[in-house]
């Protein structure tokens, strides 16, 4: 039996980053750039007006100016100032030549004279602007050729705008891995369904799909397999399709847990069987090598709910962002302030159910009522797994414990 | 013009949650319950085991014992146990009648005598264990009718899987709104399109599609509007169809800034046009009746993608989380330590790209060099928004300030 920490260095071992692939922008949120993004151009790409206004010289600013031009946006000026005028000017819109400064229209009042021609009066605090005002310069924000978006960043949504930005309707990133989900035991029975004497929901399917669908990956839910080993390695097989198959239940030590004798069976290798956690303990994970560069990571997850659950979170999804290409894969642990007392009975290091709460002097936990690894309750009372160690001990209330939000 | 609170407060106002309606249950993840959901049946519905092992009565434990039977999971045993002997149970299997302890596989020797009976050897400390040992109790976790998941929950992977459970492949929950996206500005070009003289790429609805995804609603995005108004119009009459139309551009000053006008054309009515914010100062606020029971909220957010994507979080978010039906629906803001001097010219309330960060201590917060409204690659390297207040001043370092997560 291997430690949490061994069992996860296993896995990472075992997952290595999806090769880059083309990928349309709308379908990249969430996922782990795989190139250096630069500038194709200089952003803003000409010097620009900030508002809606009256590009002028400011040595001409405290007297009444002819209009010679209107210039909107997604337009470009034909005349330069190179005598006492105006150009009127909208947001966005390049700079005329010779312009220095450009006056807010609601600063502003205009008045056609005798011939027609707009004459616009810009007040006298404008001369003690300073040059540039209400101009963005050319490459202020971003040179042509600078580093925009660097590989490894994941792409939220102000990296797909800069993306944008810069032209790139496709980009090189690493694609969600499709995991297959298995649930396996004769006492299951769908959701729809009453369950007779003896049997329960599959409640795994659901909540695992979740989960890999908030990891970013994209879920193939595979129905129930029954303890009957030809049908279910006819299932295997399917799951093995994938990048990734999560089954439940089958694993511990009863004469119809078949799990890890079929994924043998499939040509799976096995890594680990057991890990010193709670809940959890009989968690599997193994590697079928479909080909040199290709291969389906399997864990075998405890069919209990809240085992499933937690091993998901501890295995799982670290498996996920390595294989999306997150450069950090491993969860991130808090250090939190436990608010009560709590007493363990610990034969294995558990994996608590707890809740964390944000304060500005720091986080708090607080663990949560729970009777074992089928408690789903538990789960929706809680955020986050409270990590407590080996032994029988009480932890006061105000320890350090380390929280793993969810 | 007014301040972000009463714009906030205004949206929220004009923003009722939906009408709850039936979803399948693989689509609920990150909705919000709008029904109390209780338990149909106890948890464990039976006596069950939590182990692989031998079923027996603790009183006849120190000995060897006939196996009677073998109990999987999805079966119920046949045989009580009134006299010395053991039943064979699976992990989740029901409790036989009469037993009070499972003994383990693991700490059990079997061999079978001459007349082919098994016999189960049981070791002499399992005569000190506590009656229950290994044995969940029906009802433990939850009895008939308890209350499991809350009307106003979040669907998180946990509470979907404690729906699975207790049956519900529907359940009530409020939708995800659709949000039509609709660039204005005759500047923008496709972000295939190598911009011309005076263009530039349209950025925001790549960043706004995003942002609406992240925040649970389904972003339908409608392209470019020209700075034409039968064109416009046209656009816009597309997007009133939607739960919520966010335009970008054509709200400021400028003669070509047609939103406002073409949407009170449209029957829209405008709740504010300006907030005491930078950036976003020309953002704009309106609603159609469609119905006495559905409207169409209406945001014109400033061109400027930084503009854009502030005042969508601003604004915007606040109103899809109310729609879903979300009890705080307001941004949460944290208040965190500044690591380095920053200095404002303030004539607004500044909402400026920062870097915020967790520590044990409490978070911190740093200014991301910014040019304005149009750097995108400032949110690039920020993950957060700093709120400075009004006014020319200089925040130390170690000032505490409020800072809003993206």
């Amino acid at each position: 039996m291997i430690e949490v920490s061994e069992a996860v260095a296993a896995v990472l071992r075992e997952a290595s980053p999806f090769e880059p692939q083309a990928i349309l922008l709308p379908d990249a949120l969430g996922l782990v750039l795989a190139e250096d993004i630069h500038a194709d151009a200089d952003s803003p790409p000409f010097d620009k007006s900030l508002v809606d206004g009256f590009a002028l010289r400011l040595a001409d600013c405290a007297t009444s100016l002819p209009v010679i031009e209107i210039v909107s946006a997604g337009q470009i000026p034909t005349r330069v100032l190179d005598q006492p005028a105006a150009i009127q000017i909208m947001t966005g819109a390049p700079l005329p030549v010779g312009a220095d400064v450009v006056v807010p229209v609601e600063f502003t009042s205009s008045q056609a004279d005798a011939a027609g021609q707009t004459l616009v009066s810009i007040p006298n605090k404008v001369a003690s602007w300073k040059p540039g005002t209400n101009i963005l310069r050319q490459g202020m924000s971003t040179r042509s050729g600078d580093l925009v978006v660097a590989a490894g960043s994941e792409l939220r949504p102000q990296e797909l705008g800069a993306l944008a930005e810069w032209g790139r309707a496709l980009v090189l990133a690493r694609r969600r891995p499709r995991v297959a989900v298995l649930a396996t035991g004769d006492e299951l029975v769908p959701i729809e369904q009453t369950p007779g004497p003896g049997q329960i929901r599959n409640s795994n399917e659901s909540m695992l799909c979740a989960q890999i669908r908030r990891a970013g990956a994209d879920p193939v839910p595979l129905g129930i397999a029954r303890d009957e080993r030809a049908h279910l390695r006819q299932r295997i097989d399917v799951g093995l399709q994938a990048d990734v198959l999560v089954l439940s239940g089958g694993v511990s030590m009863g004469d119809k847990d078949f799990v890890p004798s079929e994924l043998s069976a499939a040509g799976v290798r096995q890594v680990f069987h057991k890990v010193n956690v709670k809940p959890g303990k009989p968690v599997w994970f193994g590697v079928l090598e479909n080909s040199p560069t290709a291969r389906t990571l399997v864990f075998g997850l405890p069919g209990n709910p809240v085992s499933s659950m937690v091993c998901f979170e501890l295995f799982v999804r670290p498996a996920l962002r390595r294989l999306m290409g997150f450069s950090l894969a491993e969860l991130t642990r808090v250090k939190a302030r436990l608010t009560q007392p709590h007493t363990t009975k610990g034969e294995r290091p558990t994996y608590q159910p707890a809740r964390l709460e944000w304060h500005d002097g720091g986080p708090t936990v607080t663990a949560v009522p729970w009777v074992g690894s089928s408690d789903l309750r538990a789960t929706v009372a809680a955020n986050s797994m409270a990590l407590f160690s080996i032994g029988d001990q009480t932890y006061e209330a105000g320890s350090i414990i380390e929280v793993i939000a969810w």
